[in-house]
C-alpha cells in the first residue's frame, strides 16, 4: 500500500476511535491519550498523525462530513427519475439531522468542535467557509424550484436557503436534548419546508 | 446576613468567575480547580458549594437564564403602553440571541451545558422541562395574536411556537462561528416573524 493511502488509512482509524468516544461518553474532557487508549496505540504513535486534538477534531469533522455527504447523493441517486429540488432539499436537511447512529455521532462531534471553534478564529474558518456554500447550494435548488414554478419566486433567496440551515441547527440541538424525537423534528421541518413552497392553498 | 442568603451570594460569585472562564477561553477542559482559581477561594472551600462541575453548570445556566428572563421582562415592561403578543414575542427571540456580552455568555455556557447534557439523561431534565414550558408561552401569544386578528388562526400553534425557538437557537449558533453578524441574525429572524405573521401581503 503507498505510504500516503496508509497514513490516510491511520489517520481514519484513529478518527473512529475519537467518533467511538464522542457516541459513548462525550469528547469533553477527552484526551489524546484516551484516544490514543480507544485506537489500541501508544500516545506517540497518535501523534505521528495529530498534534493536537484540535487538529484530530478538525479532521473527524471533515470526515464524518464526507461520510454524510456520500449519504445524502446515494439518496438522491436512488430517488426514482429526475430528482426536483424540492426533492435534493428535503434528501440534504434530513442528512443534516441526527436521525440514526452515524449523524448522531456527526452532530455530537460537531458541538465538540463549536465548542473550541467559538474561542478559536482558526477552527472557525471551516464554517465560515462551509456554510456558505452549503447556504448557496440550497439557494441554487430554491431558485430552480421557483424556475420551475413550484416555489413563489420571492422566496428563492439566500436568506431562505440559511433559515433552513439554522433551522435543521436548532431542531437537531432539541433531538439530542430529548425535547422531542426524531419523528416530532421531522414534521417540523416539514412544516417550515411546505410553509416555504406555500402548500397551503388558503394562503 | 441570614447563612442561606450568605450561602446564596457565595454560589454566584463562583458561578461569576465559571462565567469570566466561558468567556475567555471556554470551559472545555476547564475543572473545579480553576474555576477555583478564577474565584480566588481554594478547592475545599467552591467544594462546600458546589461538588461536581455539573452541579456548578446547572446552578450558572439557571441564573444567566434567570437574568435573560428579568432583562426580557424589563425590556417588556418598558414598552409603551399594553405590549402587543407580537412585541412580547420579538422581546423574548431577541433576548435569546447573542447579541451582547452577558447573552453571549449565555450562550457559551449554554453550549459547554448541552455537550454534557446529551450524554447525562439527569442533566437533560432541565431542558425537558424548560423548553415546552417556554414553547407554551410562546404558543399562548401566538393564541392571543391571533385572537386580535393580527395572525392568520391555523399559525397559532405549539408547532409554530418550537419554530421560532429552534430557529433563535440555529440562528445563535451560526453567529457565534462568525458565519453571520448580528445583523444578519436579526434580519433572518425578522423574516420569519414577518413570515410567521403574514406581514407579506401578496400571499
Amino acid at each position: 500500500m503507498p505510504k500516503k493511502v496508509d497514513h490516510e488509512a491511520r489517520r481514519q482509524e484513529i478518527s473512529e476511535a475519537l467518533w467511538r468516544i464522542a457516541r459513548a461518553r462525550g469528547l469533553e474532557g477527552a484526551s489524546l491519550r484516551d484516544v490514543a487508549a480507544e485506537a489500541g496505540i501508544s500516545l506517540g504513535r497518535l501523534q505521528h498523525y495529530f498534534r493536537t486534538k484540535d487538529e484530530m477534531l478538525v479532521f473527524a469533522l471533515a470526515h464524518i462530513n464526507q461520510m454524510a455527504e456520500d449519504r445524502i447523493r446515494e439518496r438522491i441517486e436512488a430517488l426514482p427519475g429526475d430528482p426536483t429540488p424540492r426533492e435534493v432539499l428535503h434528501a440534504c436537511l434530513w442528512g443534516m439531522l441526527p436521525l440514526d447512529e452515524e449523524s448522531r455521532t456527526g452532530t455530537l462531534v460537531g458541538a465538540a468542535f463549536f465548542h473550541r471553534a467559538v474561542h478559536d478564529e482558526a477552527l472557525r474558518a471551516g464554517p465560515k467557509d462551509g456554510i456558505p456554500k452549503l447556504r448557496g447550494f440550497f439557494a441554487d435548488q430554491l431558485r430552480r424550484a421557483a424556475e420551475r414554478g413550484e416555489l413563489p419566486p420571492e422566496r428563492a433567496t439566500e436568506d431562505e436557503a440559511m433559515l433552513l440551515i439554522s433551522l435543521a441547527d436548532g431542531l437537531s440541538t432539541y433531538l439530542l436534548l430529548d425535547v422531542h424525537g426524531p419523528e416530532q423534528a421531522m414534521h417540523l421541518m416539514d412544516l417550515h419546508l411546505s410553509r416555504l413552497f406555500a402548500d397551503d392553498a388558503t394562503r
